[in-house]
């Protein structure tokens, strides 16, 4: 070890990654669990797979290959092979079903939670590790299998606590507008996908942008050029149609729908399967007004191949200077049904969708729904190193009792052990020297009431004086009294 | 997508890495669980960091650095900064409290779980990428803050449901054998090493092998040669007789100790300090018999400083081939006052345990105490497709009331459901066609009773007919026909 200064490394968090504490950490665990149980009721099972694959194995699966410095964390093994950290848990589901076909049950219905990881540039509120949490059904093209995973979507957000009024879960499915293109004479890939890219941005632009991007092309405010996917104008009138087709209920969408779309077989292919993940939603005890159609959706461009998902936050939230903020995304899923076939040359139908966790968490938060701050133990002052036994047996006692409790172990005095008490946000302090001893008694301060009464307060002397919420009792009391204190605070 | 089986890639698992499926996820997250719950008791904080730290971070502090191949998977960031995956949780913890000392409550006690990372030659069971649970106190030299730590671990083995027959938690201080050689004369900084080396070889060698390292050297069956620690015969003797000084209390063990220590201020300070966690112990309720002072561990050479703590195995565990196995430890800790100073220059006193989290879940395993094994959920059969409505509503129903409950979901046929229900461990399987629909009745079948009387009947014929644990109750009855099969099941 050198005492070199200049030698010393900097302590600092890696750009893009964070250090998490307990309230962030708890508000994410109650979700993980609550998710979980209700994917395990679903008769979803349990898997982890490593942090790495290899990247051929990730393959440029990516859901937004679209998006430029889009990229992984990859690293070279001792035996040459690339290895790469996972960028979501569907690729390495992929390659787990494929690896494993033969000894898996079918369809294989698993659910997953863990960190990933995203080479990307960093940026407020944006990270390059995060948490999701999935379920996917692989081996099953029947709508119905969507259609759970529609309603554990929604099953998960009620358990985890989010109000339904919180959020929108809209449905879409990628065939439609395939189909409906199809039928319009558009059949050119670069065309549909500049299509779809122009759909994607109707929120953003509004029916006279998207319209633009669909003919000619449009100049934005900067005067820069986005050209356009140039489809016929009758063509354009049915995609605007057809993204302008969602209602209120699924029942209606399906029936605007059934009218704009037609005359190709992928589109009535499209339609028969939301008509029956619509049938199995409603058996399934999904309100019509819970989960809706959406042939605005798009989500992934190239990733997904028929149903696709997507739940989104409907609460207004404020930023810090009081500007309206896009909360975007709380999760999404969809049918990816090519998966697999990257390694095995057959086609696995495959459904799924993930819980964007952090973002989740947040929006508990701002629903006022949030985990309750994480609390501290009781903290039993250490006054006396001499009486060091007592304080141990104490805080046992505590323990063994159901409530969290420590004996301070620094080297500090009373105030310092007061204001630490206060920082790990303590609803008590117990405090014993050796006259309490003497008495049999203990003496325990409320700090719950104490930073209430403090509060009220502007003389710090007075307030000294009248010690608020401080009161002393007999030693045999200690663990009633505290009790009494942590029932008080509910 | 190409359809070239050439280009295709492989479906493989990283070398190293393992995909881990419902039974042990569910042993770890039980694990996981309790632990979390004894730590929070404790008063210790949940934390958790990212995957990565700079590489100068983490330094060389790697708890095994005298191993070769020792190493960690590092990467160059896009700013050229390298950056590594953890190789455990107490290199991050330094860096974060020397990057957010200021804010931090002090002593700061905090918790962390989740994968760390070790770039090493993988081989049987033991791999690149593994769990660990730890509980660090910063910022306390206080020898109760060892004791804590140790109760700690010794109630985390028992939340966890390890019997306190099964295992041994050993606990020393580095000072002793310090201050014993000190005193000895033996001030070699490589001497002083070579003697740790030799002590840790105790349990594989015997006396006669460590007192072989000690003096001139050993040579094994092999003919290969390892110099020896050459100290005078009369720091043999001291070392011999240290390392032979563990008793079945504390008390007892002690005492031996103060006879053999001795004349060294650190050796004394060592004894202090023992003594003070015994004490410490006492008061926590930790039985003389349940931690003991054992002066052979050595544990973590370069790492270190004051007292360390090691938990192992006595199960007898017997391989696939009827040989003894050395199981090994589920956990382990100690003092180490320098990690935090590397940063700041500053000393700063810390101390922690690490619970092995697979290794202890295979010795919960091993003890019989594992989980149970992870149940599929009930599975309704999908016979008739155009009942679909009916069985998704039979599984909500299911569900609703509590109970894991999926629809079949594949396109195969009755005795491939079949076998689907068999593979995910389902406990029964609920059968309805039409006709069980006109006469308002469902057929269940009782899987665990079925595969019970299957195992008794040879005749695979006579079993088909006879249909064991299946039977038909009115549709109304299907929750609670199901949940008497559960709890007879229990």
């Amino acid at each position: 070890m050198t005492d070199d200064a200049a030698n010393r490394p900097k302590a600092r968090t890696p750009r893009g990654f964070q250090d998490r504490r307990a309230d962030a950490l708890t508000a994410e665990r109650a979700i993980l669990t609550a998710v979980s149980r209700v994917y395990e009721s679903y008769g979803f099972e349990h898997l982890d797979t490593g942090a790495f694959e290899y990247a051929d194995a990730l393959g440029k699966f990516l859901p937004d290959a679209d998006r430029p410095n889009e990229g992984v964390f990859a690293l070279r093994d001792d035996d040459e092979q690339w290895m790469a950290l996972r960028y979501d848990l569907t690729a390495p589901l992929a390659r787990f079903v494929a690896e494993h076909s033969e000894g898996l049950p079918k369809p294989f219905r698993r659910y997953a939670y863990g960190p990933v990881w995203r080479n990307e540039k960093p940026g407020p509120g944006r990270y390059r590790e995060f948490i999701q949490c999935d379920a996917d059904t692989v081996g099953s093209d029947r709508p119905e299998a969507d259609a759970e995973i529609i309603a554990m979507a929604v099953a998960g957000y009620a358990a985890a606590g989010l109000p339904r009024s919180a959020y929108a879960l809209r449905i879409n499915n990628r065939k439609l507008l395939n189909g409906l293109l199809t039928a319009a004479g558009v059949t050119d890939p670069g065309q549909k996908l500049a299509v779809l890219r122009a759909v994607d941005k109707l929120d953003r632009l509004g029916i006279a942008g998207v319209t633009a991007l669909l003919g000619a092309g449009r100049k934005d405010e900067s005067g820069a050029f986005t050209p356009g996917a140039r489809i016929a104008s009758g063509a354009i009138d049915s995609v605007l149609a057809f993204v302008q087709a969602g209602c209120a209920t699924r029942a209606e969408t399906l029936d605007r729908l059934s009218r704009v779309i037609g005359g190709s077989a992928e589109g009535d292919e499209g339609l028969e399967e939301l008509a029956r993940i619509g049938a199995a939603l409603a058996n399934l005890g999904v309100g019509e007004d819970q989960a809706l159609f959406e042939p605005a959706v798009v989500r992934g461009l190239e990733y997904y191949t028929g149903a696709v998902f997507e739940a989104e936050i409907l609460l207004e939230i404020v930023g810090d200077h009081g500007e309206p903020m896009r909360f975007g995304s709380i999760g999404g899923g969809g049918r990816y049904d090519d998966l697999v076939a990257r390694f095995t040359g057959q086609r696995t139908p495959a459904t799924g969708f993930s819980f964007g966790v952090s973002r989740l968490a947040a929006a508990l938060a701002a629903s006022g729904v949030a985990a309750k701050r994480a609390r501290g133990p009781v903290v039993i002052l250490a006054l006396d190193t001499s009486l060091m036994g007592d304080y141990m047996a104490m805080a046992g006692e505590l323990r063994d009792a159901g409530i969290a409790a420590e004996v301070y172990l620094g080297a500090s005095g009373m105030r310092a052990q007061m204001k630490y008490a206060d920082r790990r946000l303590s609803p008590a302090a117990v405090i014993v020297g050796g006259d309490e001893i003497a008495a049999g008694a203990v003496t325990i301060k409320d700090l719950d009431l104490g930073r209430a009464l403090a509060s009220q307060v502007s003389d710090n002397q007075a307030w000294r004086a009248d010690r608020p919420g401080q009161f002393t009792a007999p030693r045999s009391e200690l663990v009633a009294k505290v009790r009494a204190i942590l029932e008080a605070d509910g």
